[in-house]
């Protein structure tokens, strides 16, 4: 399996990009990590945040994914917990394992004894100017480093976020999508710190959601295709069933993919954006100031339209 | 100029509407009650309320736009101030006079010793099961009418509302609508009390502003098309120059054709719709459950998307 | 019974006080009133708000209550529920029926027609410069008038105030008293009308219980003794099991002899009070500014000394 | 100077007491440090943090007072900011240098390259279940250590903490303390982390100023003493124009004492103490739930009496 690996990486590339990739990991943070491979970016640490399902067994998840792919990249433990507010896990989107119901573990790979915020203080520093982040969960992780070391905003080249809504239309609460409700004041720390963000919201995928291409998948009969099936169909049918969409939504991955080809979105404005952190019912909304009505400087690129076949052939190639 | 009033009214009419018009005076909400008039309905009283000028001015000017048509209407006044929260008044919007910069004054009219919210009480209980309620301004008189009486709720047939967004783009905060903004804790009230409520909102409303017909109008010469020209030109400058926008908006003038023709309305959602109340980044805002997340039932017709054409027909004909 | 009315009223009265009492009426509710009654005082209303029990039965104690003495006096039905907040009503603490759990209703005595708020507003024209408000309840019905009338607030001479505390000890959470509790925002209002307001807070009252006198009322024997111990029973229970103290609190009363006898109350100071209004943990807390530094002018006589012994012999009077 | 010192330290004492003082170095953090030396404690670590003056200050003043003294304990950088909330710092209290207005600078100790964070959390590991954590300041540090390692909560024996209210007398706002009012997310963390904390708050400490004390200082004429009226001349000022009090008082050495003397507290009570973290008018307030109404477990030890001879003795033997 490590074929399709080897073919790409650093193939004809001039110079490498550097991730974090920060999960809760579920499994479309999986299907992430291996994208990022896929196209030869340098992952140099995966970190884990609260959120989706236990963290126990969002670490358990991303040992056991890299073990599957035969790759040793460091796992680093980070919060437990957002920083402030209490939050909830969401089994009932992804199942009991974040896969669907099976609870997974490794058998041999363990996480780093590095804390994920140093992991992070000292990737920014190693390289500077050039580490991406890749958030695809809550915010906290990346808030914690950032009130411990200021510095590492001018270090971080971008920070790609899978969070918010652009229209108000949430996942978790009506306006509000999981993984900014789940730390709003980590989530506003981020967004105010000057670092250089482009977000994918919530509202924005569930518009490009893999519908009969399923069941294409299911004929590619490829390790990555069969994996891909397995670790979906609760999502999907939790998708379809609760949240009236045509298919299963990729909100992480669609993410990474604009992470890996920019040109996926193909349409983005720049704009301030905050977060509501108050207790209240708007609670982890993200705030944009379209006519700038706040005068603040833009602060997030955020992509209004997305390129749904470049994104599919990523998908599909992802998976042959 | 009476004489395009009589034509209409009540001629081959089965039954006579009635209505409050629930007003903070400025340009859009005297072209509302012309157009309620010149559709034969029967205006039993307009309440005055706090909101865009000051409160002695919106009073004024619904006596001087009644001086104008040669009507006489009662005109209650009503609550000077949001229950809890401050506000401010957006004599930049709508100009000092909320007709321009003019500040004008009615020769004769004087308003009635009554208060709003008992009108509104009474009226409720006159017009039992007919009566419908305008309300193009923040709802600080219903909601009091409502705590003083809860029986309204049952009386008052309908309650068109100009207010809140759809998709988060407000007008006073980056989220927030100023009718909703000013008096979040009415709104609240009233979105809750079980009455039956069709909302048009501030982001729908934008997309169908008066844009080349402007220069129509200008042609047309008649009594009401030139009040329009004189009566909008500050507000159409604000909106094109501030808002982005294509032309002049009417927040108030769609309600209103909406509430006289509901087929102007092309798609509505029943949906539960709540208000952001709390003093931080999102008062006001309205939250829109669309996926029935906080499993209430839904309270509010939401209108979606409006037949241009006919609105824009409304208008000719109103000034025609 | 009558006579002991008789004797005192009026006699030698240069003026006759003219009070509103606002009453979620329980067990000190009625004995406030007596007290009022009992000193000559010419009780213009009574006024039920929502607060210690279902609103019914509060109404239901007061016409009761005007039964037992022989009073006709009018009772104004007010606001049924806080302005915009939820609360609860408090049977564990005063009984079922408020006077313990017994349910009670009266035979004869009907409420006003007159909505509570429209009797305010008038009482206030009528006696202006004069009336007093006696509020040993929430302050919804004050609220809700001075948003209908600005002008009650220049023509209420005073308005005495069961409800707050002043060293953030509560009795419906740690810091807040149920009174204020309940209606926060009608307590904020009321305190930032201009009103000439005295506070008498729940802190400062559990200081001055009925102790061991409880035994020397058992031995008085009158008709309004035997009544007392009856209707106080159940709350002195109450008090002395769940809230540590050493007899029954008398809240209301303390409040009501301080309204007929300022000089019950030996220590007052003059200080700007606000109402914490927020959804928060402190909801409905009383904030003195005893520093000034909030830059407000005192608007409220907060009494922080109390002497017991007139108290006590105002109580036996009453009893008598 | 340090001959002062030689003779208390591990004189006939069993065992050393490990602290960190965590300081946001004005006069008073200052005078704590010097007291837990002059009793022989063991200063492992003086950790900085955001609060009464400029970061830059702070830091300065605390090697300032190292050099001044002839000690060389590890000045460990932390937070330069509370977590989420903005804040203020208060030259117009301590003056400009925190010891009065001269800004002074050390000659030639430097501050440790780690992190105050990193700093406790090795610490609270190296004298697991002994060391003792006294925080003179916003507890900012406490918090992001306990966020990244929650087994401190268990190492680290007791925090002793200057900060909050016990009856809702505060000293930045009517209600709040400052430290607590600073970094109320921060105190809200540590309050509900399980650690085991003792609170002198400041409407305690506010009535054990010094006053006539101050002349016999005078009169000391030792380096201490003349040190001691030196740098807190202007903070006596303040108190005494500005907060209506008899002399200066000591927030942080009355704390230290009672860290170093637990008999200094001639009044415990131990009590569920939570804080008001919402952006509103009681931010920062400690709540203590005297009534058990929150049903939590009691978590702090609230000092509610001090012996003020035994502090003032103490106050003299450091001077001497």
């Amino acid at each position: 399996m490590r074929s399709w690996l080897r073919s790409v990486k650093n193939k004809g590339v001039k110079y490498v990009r550097h991730f974090i990739i920060d999960c809760d990991t579920a499994e479309d943070d999986i299907m992430s990590l291996f994208m990022l491979l896929r196209y030869g970016i340098s992952v140099e640490g995966i970190t884990i945040v609260e959120g989706n399902i236990s963290f126990e067994q969002e670490v358990n998840n991303a040992l056991w994914a890299l073990e599957f792919i035969g790759k040793d990249i460091p796992v680093y433990l980070g919060s437990q917990r957002p920083i402030i507010k209490s939050y909830r896990t969401v089994e009932n989107v992804h199942g009991k394992g974040g896969i669907g119901d099976k609870v997974l573990k490794p058998s041999k790979l363990k996480p780093s004894n590095k804390h994920a915020v140093d992991a992070i203080i000292e990737l920014a520093d190693r390289f500077a100017g050039e580490l991406e982040f890749l958030a695809i969960s809550p915010l906290t992780n990346l808030a914690l480093a950032y009130l411990k070391d200021k510095g590492i905003a001018e270090k971080i080249k971008k920070v790609w976020v899978m969070g918010g809504t652009i229209y108000g239309r949430g996942n978790i609460t009506p306006v509000a999508e999981y993984n900014i409700w789940v730390d709003p004041d980590a989530a506003k720390i981020v967004f105010n710190s000057g670092m250089d963000i482009t977000m994918v919201s919530w509202d924005l995928i569930t518009n490009y959601t893999v519908n009969e291409e399923w069941e294409e998948i299911k004929k590619m009969k490829t390790k990555l295709s069969e994996f891909y099936i397995d670790i979906y169909t609760h999502y999907r049918n939790y998708a379809m069933t609760k949240q009236k969409m045509k298919g299963n939504p990729h909100p992480d991955l669609i993410t990474t993919a604009i992470a890996v080809d920019k040109s996926v979105a193909t349409k983005i404005e720049r704009q301030y954006v905050d977060v509501e952190n108050c207790d209240c019912l708007t609670r982890g909304m993200t705030v944009i100031d379209y006519l700038g009505i706040l005068g603040k400087e833009p602060n997030v690129e955020v992509v209004y339209e997305i390129n749904r076949e470049k994104f599919i052939n990523m998908l599909y190639y992802l998976l042959s």
